[in-house]
């Protein structure tokens, strides 16, 4: 009989360790189980097809399934929800959403890639008209329908995260009048409240209104409830954040960690023997702290999976663990993070010492230079980099990648005061930003 | 009587190196001298310049003499040219170039800072109207003014280096019609071939033409001279490099090494007690190939001439060395490399292994999404990172950032597949071209 990996989930966890298995293994049979319409979508660029800047929401779908199964025999079966999985038997169960049957699959290997869904509390206006989450390009499709015609319309977005902010920008460029809602007092939580002050000042600058340190208690068509006070909108977008996919696999027997992510290893295999997950759905190790997170980005999902893909192939890779490198711009603003914030390194039982300066993009004479502020985050003992924020004017935002890669060589701050960066006036200063944070570190 | 730190060369590794000496010793006697009529001025600034995107000549001054003399209590001499260095008395002959006087200074510590001076080849054009060489702010003011009337003629840009492309640049800005020479077959000496010639294509797309591979063997008011022919210009700028002011020191018997320039170690400390040097005119530690390396960057004449500071002023900074960082622009297209090409590190007796991808600066759906090239170049013994180069839309450029931290590390090629990079659709897409070229290394 062919030997048979099934795979649950068709997004970007599952679909890339698929497409991994099947190079290494042209003999196995592959059966994808999506119970969405899609595979492989990019859900990251769902705001800016709302804001119009990306006009065909086809194009944010990276492969289709007919693709898949034309191209690397990949049998996707859309319209497909995994209901349980039977570790003994070595089975999944799965229901045809459309037929409504349930079929048992029997598999040799299992790949989870379940992803993440969008925190949804019980509200009373979840599901109804001018009610939206953020998740799927339906969802994408439908709000941007809605975003041709909010000029001058009241858009609540509840949630100040990177969505939130996201979709903040993009019905500020359709013409809306925007407030965001936040229980925190901030709006990106995984920032500092001194450099997500910056981008609420961006924010503001721009006229969106921030109710921030105010939990809404409910939203219902039309209405945002506060604990206080309620105020109308037009429209309202829901961006809380996500939650992991974890429960069937939890359900299963498999190991499950932090908020009920799947726990893997480093070559991305769960407690049981060749099952393995990849994605939102699952742990990482974060290489600072040493210890498994969740972080549910596309970055993440994507290395991951390919580490399952080649594995499950037969060979033999190894996950070295994220730092939670993340950005995200709004308007000219780019807003960019990895390894830990001070609140974070705190948490985690470090001595953190912040630095922050204010710097230049670009030579001080040159056009279109700007400001960047630039947080460093090393360990008051052995002076070991932590991590850095940047926020800053256009070209701040990458230069993130620079500390990600001095984090992830376990530098100290001390080694990127003399690092040897590129400078051309067009380009930076003389002195880059990140030099001029580590010699105020200094 | 008062200590006196002479300081030799009033640019940026002199000055930079006088303020930091300054801060520590506020007893100090400090004369600098300079045989210029300007302190720390951005030579790197003059293209742009020239192209009328910045302005104001002075805004290329990053502090002028009576700042330094007013604030710092430092005495500038300017027109000040130092003509021989007693190591044994510990005295400096200097030339009062308006008076004409020679004066003699003692020293306790003495910084050399004489830079660097373009080359000039025995061409009888060389100093007569329309033949510029590109050095002092004296030259970009008398450049620019022409720059203002050449719409419609031509202008030959002879020398293909980072001065050559982005003066080449200027000038199509100005609306001439350009022609670049270089003896050798591409432009941009320190990248590969291949990527050179992606530069090529983007300046023939820009209506420069290129004549390369052909030495130029006189350049007189009107005419460039080749071998076998010869072409009419209207103005001709010559960018043939830099060649370090090492004389000086070499007569008063200091050490120098590669292409002249002064031998210094890690401290900055030239073989002199009490001498030190930085910047242009000496030499640095190139960190990849653990060699004496001769590079001419604004980058690494401040870093090495804050070291200097530091020590003169009593303290103890090392200078870890260079990667050989360098970034410019020729219009939309953004030009990087780091460490050792393809053809460097074989030369430095390593045996290269070049990967080169094709991918893309943004996400491929997300508008203003454009191609990058980039090129790493890993040792096939021990995988070891060994260089790396860029060539792409905007964006791309400084992403050559990543690469420098890696090699400052001595990261694999392999350490750069799961780098945890930035990641947003307008940004960059989920795997960055430096992690796809890195997987394609693989």
């Amino acid at each position: 009989m062919t030997e048979r990996l099934v795979v649950i989930g068709g997004d970007a966890g599952g679909m890339a360790a698929a497409s991994g298995v099947r190079r290494a293994r042209p003999d196995l049979e592959i059966v994808v189980l999506e119970k969405g319409v899609r595979t492989s979508y990019a859900a990251c660029g769902i705001p800016y097809h709302v804001s119009g800047e990306v006009d065909d929401v086809e194009s944010l779908v990276a492969r289709a399934p007919e693709v898949f199964r034309a191209k690397q025999d990949i049998d996707v079966r859309l319209r497909h929800e995994a209901m349980a999985i039977d570790l003994g038997a070595r089975t999944v169960e799965a229901r045809d959403l459309e037929g409504g049957e349930t079929v048992t699959l029997g598999f040799d290997q299992l790949m989870i890639g379940t992803g993440a869904r969008p925190i949804a509390p019980p509200w009373s206006g979840i599901g109804q008209p001018g009610v939206h989450l953020v998740h799927t390009l339906a969802d994408a499709s439908a709000i941007a329908a809605l975003a041709t015609d909010v000029e001058g319309r009241r858009v609540a977005v509840v949630g100040g995260g990177y969505i939130g902010v996201e979709m903040a920008e993009a019905f500020v460029q359709r013409g809306a009048r925007v407030t965001v809602y936040d229980m925190a007092p901030q709006l990106l939580r995984n920032l500092d409240p001194d450099m997500a002050a910056l981008v609420g000042d961006a924010a503001e600058g721009h006229g969106i209104e921030l109710r921030l340190g105010q939990p809404v208690v409910d939203v219902e068509p039309g209405r945002v409830i506060g604990q206080q006070d309620s105020h109308e909108a037009d429209l309202i977008v829901l961006g809380l954040g996500v939650t992991p996919n974890g429960e069937l696999a939890g359900a299963a027997g498999l190991t499950t960690g932090v908020r009920g992510a799947i726990s893997v290893d480093d070559h991305q295999r769960t407690s049981a023997e060749g099952v393995y997950a990849a994605g939102d759905c699952c742990e990482s190790h974060h290489r600072v702290t040493g210890q498994p997170t969740w972080i549910a980005l596309g970055t993440v999902a994507n290395k991951a999976a390919r580490v399952a893909g080649i594995n499950l192939g037969g060979g033999d890779a190894r996950f070295p663990g994220v730092l939670g490198t993340a950005i995200t711009r709004l308007f000219d603003t780019e807003i960019a993070r990895t390894g830990l914030t001070e609140v974070e390194a705190l948490a985690a039982g470090f001595d953190p010492v912040a630095t922050t300066v204010r710097a230049s993009t670009r030579a001080h004479y040159f056009p279109g230079n700007g400001p960047v502020h630039v947080k460093l985050v090393h360990d008051r003992g052995d002076r070991r980099l932590l991590g850095g924020q940047i926020v800053g004017a256009p070209g701040a935002g990458k230069r993130i990648d620079t500390i990600a890669t001095a984090l992830w060589a376990e530098m100290s701050v001390d080694d990127l005061v003399y690092l040897d960066l590129a400078y051309a006036p067009p380009f930076s200063p003389v002195w880059d930003p990140v030099n001029t944070a580590a010699r105020q570190a200094e």
